[in-house]
């Protein structure tokens, strides 16, 4: 398995797992368990292809994901309180950081693709990185997170994707620019994360 | 008028009469009216539509559907009531239940036309059949009940969509398995609803 | 700049500008001011699009209108008390009213160019001028205003989309049927409000 495949799967099941947890907090049976974790996980870059009108969406070329997702969600119970014995709270937010990097950019880049104007395509990178989460507060039946806690989440996205598209601008190689500019946005939000950085209101 | 087409009808006006009731109980006027019952009675289609990039859209090549919603919705108030007294909650659950078989397994059958792989297909299938009450209760501001209630209402449409993938795969005659299958939905739907049968959380 | 152009940016101000205020009336950050604004100011026309099939969407192709709100935004919490003193509302139901008529027209246009059936072009208009709404009171955790206070929005929009539709039937000239109609909309919309009319419910 190459570094990018672990990553791509880390990050959709810290996805997923924001998902099994609002869920269950919201006392949803399996149907339900699995829906929200599926849209946490698939509902940013989904809502990115359905504006941009590409098809086949990334969740039907790999319906691996999928399954996956549904298998944990048969599971999800026993294992919320076992992974959150197991796993740190550290950890989740290392995986989601990576993760926000990873898909911000991939959509910066497949909005770049599409021959979208810059910034729309910075825009398009920063809905591939928040809406699963703004989807799954919407289904739950609660203000999204992401729009009210101030912390700034999208805001690490939106200038990763900025440095990303200055740099595809100025020449720098592409996966140069790609890989920097993830690792940018992941290392910012843990940096505010760590300082407990907050945007006024 | 053909069976099917008499099926189809009772299937849509069923979950325009769960809007109509769903929009009622919110107090809404007759605009949230006509919307919600559209809402739920097209909803789920239109989604599975727009995830698989088909148009034009159900209710675009049928607009007498349409047209029949909002002349409802303009007598819904009383008609409500005069629906609850004369139609039996019977017959309501087993209109409603005839009609997941039936958009489930149409729903299952796109999905194909369109070369999804094949869990993609059932779930495509599931989203046709419950996601119309999905987008309902999601836009009359509560959690779906579809989600929540611990009524196997989602899974009798997935085992369902997996029979008639599985009789396709071993070459049963196309007619045969989805008959078969959208009445095995219907019939498992029914049953799970007589014995009040619940999911665990 | 034309006429056509200082309308079309002062309603997707005003749009903009209703989910400024929701979005502050929730307390949400930055984050999230933007994304309703956006939502309330570009949703209508982008759900239409979605189920037309249409691209480039409106805001991609002008992101100048996406930059200029996200600019507004950043100063939108000083900008909404200051606005409030200035800005009468009556300006904004003026303002407000004619995007109505603007956007409803242009809906239904955009619907006959792509071929639908004539009640499903009326139906797109209106969801052109209203799903903004809509769809900014779903995100902040509301049952849509436009669904609930009984007053005639989208009934005037509806009517103003059928007078057009008609006009076009029996020949007369595009451009005319056009400006009276979304005319008819805005002014239908100001007698509403001048009379404070409701619907029964």
């Amino acid at each position: 398995m190459t570094l990018i495949k672990f990553i791509e799967i880390m990050a959709i099941l810290v996805g997923a797992f924001s998902g099994f947890i609002e869920a269950r907090r919201k006392r949803m049976d399996l149907v339900g368990v699995f829906t929200v974790a599926f849209i946490a996980a698939f509902g940013g870059g989904t809502l990115r292809d359905i504006l941009l009108d590409r098809r086949p969406l990334f969740w039907v070329i790999h319906q691996e994901y999928a399954i996956l997702i549904f298998v944990l969600a048969l599971v999800a119970s026993p294992l919320i309180r076992t992974l959150r014995q197991i796993v740190s709270e550290r950890l989740i937010v290392i995986a989601d950081a990576v993760g926000l990097g990873l898909f911000s950019i991939a959509g910066t880049s497949a909005a770049l693709d599409a021959n979208m104007p810059i910034f729309i395509a910075s825009m398009m990178g920063v809905i591939t990185g928040i809406f699963g989460g703004v989807l799954r507060d919407i289904v739950c039946n609660e203000v999204p997170m992401v729009f009210r806690d101030g912390k700034p989440y999208a805001i690490c996205a939106f200038l990763g994707n900025w440095m990303f598209l200055l740099m595809g601008k100025y020449g720098v190689e592409h996966d140069f620019a790609l890989w920097s500019s993830a690792l940018f946005i992941s290392g910012l939000r843990l940096l505010t994360w760590k300082f407990d950085l907050r945007m006024g209101r």
